[in-house]
């Protein structure tokens, strides 16, 4: 019996499905081999009803018998230090992998994500698009020299830039060959089917009961 | 002798001086009394200059004998790891640790930094205020209720928290006292108040022999 529990919503719109960030965690257990199970919080009233687990109201959240983590990089983090098979356990491999997990976060995420909120709120051709493009290119050379982004092999850093990367507006912007053949790659792997089917059918499961206008 | 090197710019204009991130890396090498030396690249040409050492052309990096780490949330896990003065050693408090560090980094400096730079490039009133009033407004619920982020004390979350919302225009936005007041305490440090003297310092010495228009 494992004490690993990923927190979700219950449920959510069709939009965001495939793409909620308890992905992310779900994804690194099925690398690792770690048992884990997932529990849910309600999406109606996010933003209020489990503030005390995540200030955000935001998921995922990971427990681990008695410690308790939000922030998926984070969680991610965590599991990384539980299994070799996220994180390479020499000195340099393991640097190089948290520098590329906060890469992904910071360097990548910070821009992918505030201008994916811009184009999708009506802001199109914002000013963060010359900024993303500039990094893209940057990541890009990066991804013609090297198959993984640490260590020579996989590791929890590819799972999360990956998972940044593969957001179909992100995907779509720009040709940069490389980075493709990269999220397929990284995309292609067992765990990550499995992790998104799961979390497809966690969702679609509870599509029963719930008003349509809820879609 | 230290083998800690935090790598910066030989000069910068004088905007950004006292904002650079060496700060972040010195500033907690300060708190946990490890020594260390700084070393430069050269900011004309930082975009290609040194890209074997940070792929994106940016500073800091960090150097601890044959580990070399980009990315200053990176960078300042790695100096946790090695002083419980950043980060304690109980399991509870490290995952607090890192939670709040990542959080800084992801869920407040995500929408911080690209707003800034909205702001600062032309397009004020963008539509990444109330995303960023909302997230400033949580953490001011957080702040209200504690003095520090993670294990009742000062950690590597509060030196990296701090630094992200001491920049002035997000310092102004809103009238948050516990956010005000938590970032003037952290800020009071004497360590903080030594890594950015001895940044000040650093890029003012550059200025000799340098051309004033390059200022």
């Amino acid at each position: 019996m494992s004490d690993l529990i990923i927190w979700t919503y219950d449920w959510v719109p069709k939009g965001p499905r495939g793409y909620v960030r308890d992905l992310r965690l779900r994804w690194a257990c099925e690398e690792a081999g770690l048992a884990y199970s997932v529990r849910t919080v309600p999406f109606d009233g996010r933003e209020t009803n489990h503030l005390s687990q995540q200030p955000f109201g935001q998921v995922p959240f990971l427990s681990d018998g008695d410690v308790e983590i939000f922030e998926s990089g984070a969680g991610l983090l965590h599991l990384a230090r539980k299994s070799e098979k996220l994180m390479p356990r020499d000195p340099i491999g393991e640097a190089a992998t948290v520098q590329w997990l906060i890469a992904a976060l910071n360097s990548i995420e910070m821009i992918t994500v505030p201008w994916w909120f811009l184009e999708i709120t009506g802001e199109k051709h914002n000013g963060l698009a010359d900024w993303m493009g500039n990094r893209l290119d940057q990541l890009e050379k990066v991804l013609h020299r090297h198959e993984w982004l640490a260590a020579d092999r996989f590791t929890a850093a590819d799972l999360l830039m990956a998972d940044v990367l593969r957001v179909s507006k992100v995907r779509a912007y720009g040709d940069r060959p490389a980075t493709a053949a990269y999220v397929a790659r990284v995309t292609d792997r067992l765990a990550f089917k499995k992790a998104r089917a799961d979390q497809l059918a966690h969702f679609a499961a509870a599509d029963e009961g719930r008003a349509p206008a809820g879609q």
